[in-house]
């Protein structure tokens, strides 16, 4: 494998790289799909997903990333296993470093290295993660009809999402560390009108406590005293994190945050250099649109093979 | 149901606005999605899909139609029937006028109207539609393994995916009305140095022969002269036409072509209104970037929503 060269590389295989895998095996492109861990990225940790389009019972995470997998397969997927730790992206032949010390080059490449929620960092929390512990309300919200969950964050999404979980939860408790709210005044007076809404501030939870899903979680004031709440549900949504330490950021121009913003195509600011799925600069992550933009940044590769003399 | 008033309205009932119904249906948002004539657009004319991502073994245009519908209807999807001849987006509150008279109004609108391609107009062509006509060479390619494919057009589009053809296709023969092609010149080049593609200038198309499938294709030379060729399967590649007849292109800012630019949320230059799937100005027309767009869609409506007074 080292040193060898393709046509296009894409560098992870959540739905976006999956997506992107497909594609290019259909259309016979030289390419190879690079994965550090399991194919199906975010997913994976997915438990069920009901608004994947296709699927009118949902469907598991897991069956979901494997079906992408089997499709692209079947049309002669390429792919490995390797953990890529740097890119060189400044000549036109770009260069992927491996942990291992290989390298691979590649003449169009399609970043889907994928996002991952910012995690509160407390006990309890990986252990109940999708049972009870979320961190898309847009995703989970329908399962807590007439419930009492708990939104962490102060955030335009904490807040707005505070508001969405009220058409299906009996009550939401919104656990904010500041004593105001960081969203726009607007998404915050539509909170505080909304009598299903309490709030809690000054506060951060330190544990999630729970057997099989989650019950209780503990609360810590900025005054020092402690306390618990009982909830059926807690929503970390205290902001996403991109999944970039091996990329270049000066390069690709990442966001403040960084992201990596594309035009409407998914190509970066590198010629032949694609963006695709939750690494994208861009205001909405979900699965469909992830699996969208691999489909595009490979026709998007295509044109920009074929016009490299 | 004349002069009723929705939060959100979707217009079209493809992959894009079925999936923004799903979005939209399942955040229990007021919403109604209006479409004129079967849900699932084009996707209903589409024989055999095999690269939308989640099933392996392909699916049906009008199977996988159905799922979305089932799934959107699941969470209670809102919808009529109905044909809407003209939208007014002068004011804050949109307008829905209907063929019958009714009119409907909105805070938000998604705009699913969708594409449709270009056709030749001649005899044999719709009757052989998904058996031997197509209109997508990224969709139908494999399933021309070894036969002999015509494709008419002379734009990139065209000679770029004549080429990509000839990756299945043991020969191409290109069909250009004129004496030189539009493509740029790279693309020209590639092509011209594929000994499996041939071309045909000067020639129109002017009928698709065949009972089962595509057999033969009658051709017409500028200087008077008609033959006949026998092909498995013929690629009408001359543009795509949206679907824009009841849209104010010039408050939409339509682009040269028809279509409606989005920036990446779909939102278009009317706030409140957005584009997705077909009708949106882009270069990759897919099931599952459109299925992406709508998702997109009903996130930004929420926004948008969300910040109204």
């Amino acid at each position: 494998m080292a040193n060898s060269h393709h046509k296009l590389i894409i560098l992870g295989g959540g739905p976006a790289g999956l997506t992107a895998g497909l594609y290019a095996a259909r259309a016979r492109m030289d390419h190879l799909l690079v994965e550090k861990g399991a194919e199906g990225g975010q997913v994976l940790l997915t438990d069920w997903i009901d608004n994947y389009p296709g699927f009118p019972d949902g469907i598991s995470g897991f069956d979901l990333a494997e079906k992408m997998l089997a499709q692209a397969r079947r049309f002669e997927l390429n792919s490995m296993f390797g953990n890529v730790t740097s890119l060189d992206l400044s000549e036109p032949v770009k260069r992927l470093q491996f942990e291992d010390g290989d390298t691979l080059s590649c003449d169009s490449l399609i970043i889907c290295s994928g996002a991952h929620p910012r995690p509160l960092g407390v006990p309890g929390e990986v252990e109940l993660t999708g049972k009870g512990v979320s961190y898309c309300a847009t995703c989970d919200a329908p399962f807590y009809r007439n419930m009492h969950v708990a939104v962490v964050g102060g955030g335009n999404t904490a807040v707005q999402e505070a508001s969405h979980l009220t058409k299906f939860a009996d009550k939401v408790t919104l656990i904010h560390r500041r004593d105001e709210l960081r969203a726009t005044k607007i998404v915050q007076e539509k909170a505080f009108a909304n009598s299903k809404i309490d709030f809690i501030w000054d506060t951060t939870v330190t544990e999630i406590k729970g057997t099989e899903g989650v019950e209780r979680i503990q609360l810590l004031n900025r005054n020092g005293e402690t306390s618990e709440l009982k909830v059926d549900g807690i929503f970390v949504l205290i902001g996403v994190l991109p999944n970039n330490e091996m990329l270049p950021l000066d390069i690709l121009k990442a966001d403040a945050g960084g992201f990596i913003p594309t035009d409407l195509e998914t190509r970066t600011a590198v010629p032949g250099v694609m963006a695709a799925g939750d690494i994208r600069s861009k205001e909405v992550r979900q699965v469909v649109n992830a699996a969208g933009e691999g489909a595009t940044a490979v026709l998007a590769a295509e044109q920009y093979l074929a016009n490299l003399s």
